[in-house]
């Protein structure tokens, strides 16, 4: 079996830097890209556009609340015509530059406090989704695992790849512990390493209180905007190779 | 033989409102969309492509600089990638957005001082042509008599579409005069009125030095955020159809 | 006894206008002046300051949320620390052109989402209100009846000065009915002139649910942004001053 | 004789960084801090104020384009009454945070492209200057050699003091050789350290084209973005000791 590697890159703005995109997409198979609202800018997205077509890494668009300074982390409290509109436009603008380059955008995400509220609110996710789906119902969409998003996204017709945070603790629903909460974060790399052994192992995941739950996925995401974040995926990758598996784009998996 | 009648709308942000575009498109065949980065946002974007799209009027791309303070009329020097980066960029959310409520873009021109820019400097106008074609070919560039417009969209195999600035004082070689100049924006109805009826009589104008000159034109632009715009736009719509013409967007043109 | 006429002032952002500034200011004994954050630019800043300074009217700082789009009117979590810089920046960058403009911030409000979470919360009150004080303790603090802030002002070392705004629904404990409950906002002229006229007789308001009570207050606010706005704050300055008062700002008020 | 080490800090944006201000500010005894105009935000203003001031490092203030995407370092055609303005307001809100936080602001600079425009152009640098004396008349002008901005912060009644650029080519008029040319910036930390020593040993600079020219000057600047920054900061430091001199910022260095 096949698994996708997946980070969030573009996420520039102007002279500032985030992570080093260039030596991630050597490692990663997908590339989830800021659309200038929570971070990045078109010149970002353009370059890094180009330089994941050339590599074959899929592109995926991460639609974010409009808070620059925020980076998107603060919950915002929007109707639901801006939310669509917000959503659409950001999936508009990258398609449009990734068409406009030779290349097509595969995926989206939702970031921060958007993506987590989506998680945690089907009533809040389904908008969102029609949203994306009014744009591009073939869109694959990208979430950690989330009983909301997924029924969310089956009643807008649109498929949902899960992906595995190798660095957070998950909870007995197969939620994300919230950030704010300790532990909620695993820095030791170690330990996030035999995370993922298991989980190559036997799709399985031990959550926040010590529970053994089956978390089965199509994709691991890794961080890029952590010290050491390249070597660390490049160790991911190696667990993954290791396993006897291949690092695929979603859009290159068999069905 | 018809001719079309358009302006700028979508100027707003936020609770800021600029000209009564829900007026105006009762009036006009085509209207020009900002698209969020002189002015604009998502939500007005997103409303005013429902209404012209249940209007029948045509929906094209108003592209400007970042600069929402300076509504785009400052100069930018940006360099080639970055220019070619935020044509695409606005294109394809307002494209994107256009896609999500069953609409097309069917047009496109440029705002401010990045439209006069290009329409003054051919080696200006190429990249930002070439970028317009990347993303969409058989998008019509609307755009004031401008030979470097012309012969860039040529090069990039695009379309021109010349529109008339009726309130807008023209030299010998049919360029605007800029906007700084004595004279350049006739603010007398009347007067404008006067030139509207000449170009539709004989397609000719009579410039700034008292020339007449040709006009070839299929398209009337009108501005919506002066006072009484509705009402003279209204006035301009009267004299087209009293000369025997209909108002109909390029698209429905015959070629 | 005298009466404050005060209303939010420099609502503008780059070409666009809220309200007609110029001619309320001929109107008003204080002026409160967004200050660049949820709108407002220093252009605008300046000119008002000067329009204000020339016509005797007191200058204020009108302090909100980092969210022009949403023209601060939207919730946002932001941590305490953020939250105190933001203040002190805003009212320093206002009190820094008056000082340039031989003018002086006399008082300070908050604007919208700001303006409720404070006076909802007296938690939420305090570091503000520090910050305030931290900048310059001897700011009037001009603000809805509200024991949270008034006691969080008093704590700060600040003082509060209560205005009335007479066309939203006050409930038994002096606080505002919030915006989305109907009948929170008081369109009818008529009424709101008859509630300017009984506070002016006998310092009382009829509460949402009919009850009369006590509003004891040295101002009132106009909104200056609806339509028929100016002709409407000259009815109630009318009304002051045909109940034998004068309107007169807060700062050449007896103590 | 002593001199002053500065560079530029604060030029973070939300969760963006750029520089080690921190381990900088060891080094340094002045910084100026971006606005949050081309760079800065209110919280990294308020963190690095405090710092400043705990080291007892002179703090100035940074003005920039208002231009956070470009950084500051595109030209913009703006009116003077705008110039003015946003001067003025940058000043205020440093000026108020500084204030706020028991410290002061002792001294001013312009940034990027503002900064080049006013060294180039008397009659440009004459406004911003005058902008900058209605603020505080007493805030010391920093400045690279310019007669340009000598002569206008004369007229405007201000005190200019030249900085040195370790790092950039001058040409034979004591102006910085522009960005853009071959040669402009020095990369090698050796040249700019012999270029240092030369400064201490005889108060004399060598020339783009070879030409030594004395360089009256009481302050050095390091730029802090680039990598190494910090040691070499360090180096440049021990060369100023090593000289027997010491770093006092300028609002204690004798008249």
């Amino acid at each position: 079996m096949n698994i996708d590697l997946n980070a969030d890159l573009a996420e520039g703005y102007g002279d500032w830097r985030m992570g080093d995109d260039e030596a991630l997409l050597e490692v990663l198979s997908s590339a989830n890209l800021a659309c200038g609202f929570h971070a990045g800018d078109p010149t970002i997205m353009q370059r890094t556009i180009r330089r994941a077509r050339d590599r074959g890494v899929d592109i995926g668009a991460h639609v974010g609340f409009p808070d620059r300074q925020g980076f998107g982390r603060r919950p915002m409290q929007l109707g639901a015509e801006e939310l669509a509109a917000l959503v659409v436009y950001q999936l508009g603008a990258l398609a449009g530059m990734a068409r406009a380059n030779g290349a097509r955008v595969t995926h989206m995400s939702f970031h921060g406090a958007l993506g987590n509220m989506a998680a945690a609110d089907r009533d809040y996710a389904e908008p969102l989704l029609r949203a994306v789906a009014s744009f591009d119902p073939s869109l694959v969409v990208l979430s950690s695992s989330s009983v909301a998003m997924e029924s969310a996204a089956a009643a807008a017709g649109l498929t949902v790849a899960t992906t595995f945070l190798a660095d957070r603790a998950y909870d007995a629903k197969r939620l994300l512990v919230p950030r704010r909460l300790p532990g909620a974060v695993i820095h030791d790399h170690d330990t996030v390493l035999e995370r993922v052994r298991r989980l190559l192992a036997d799709g399985s995941v031990v959550t926040h209180d010590g529970a053994v739950i089956p978390m089965p996925v199509r994709s691991i995401l890794v961080h890029g905007d952590t010290p050491g974040a390249v070597s660390f995926a490049r160790a991911i990758r190696a667990e993954i190779e290791g396993s006897g598996r291949a690092v695929v784009p979603l859009s290159r998996q068999a069905a």
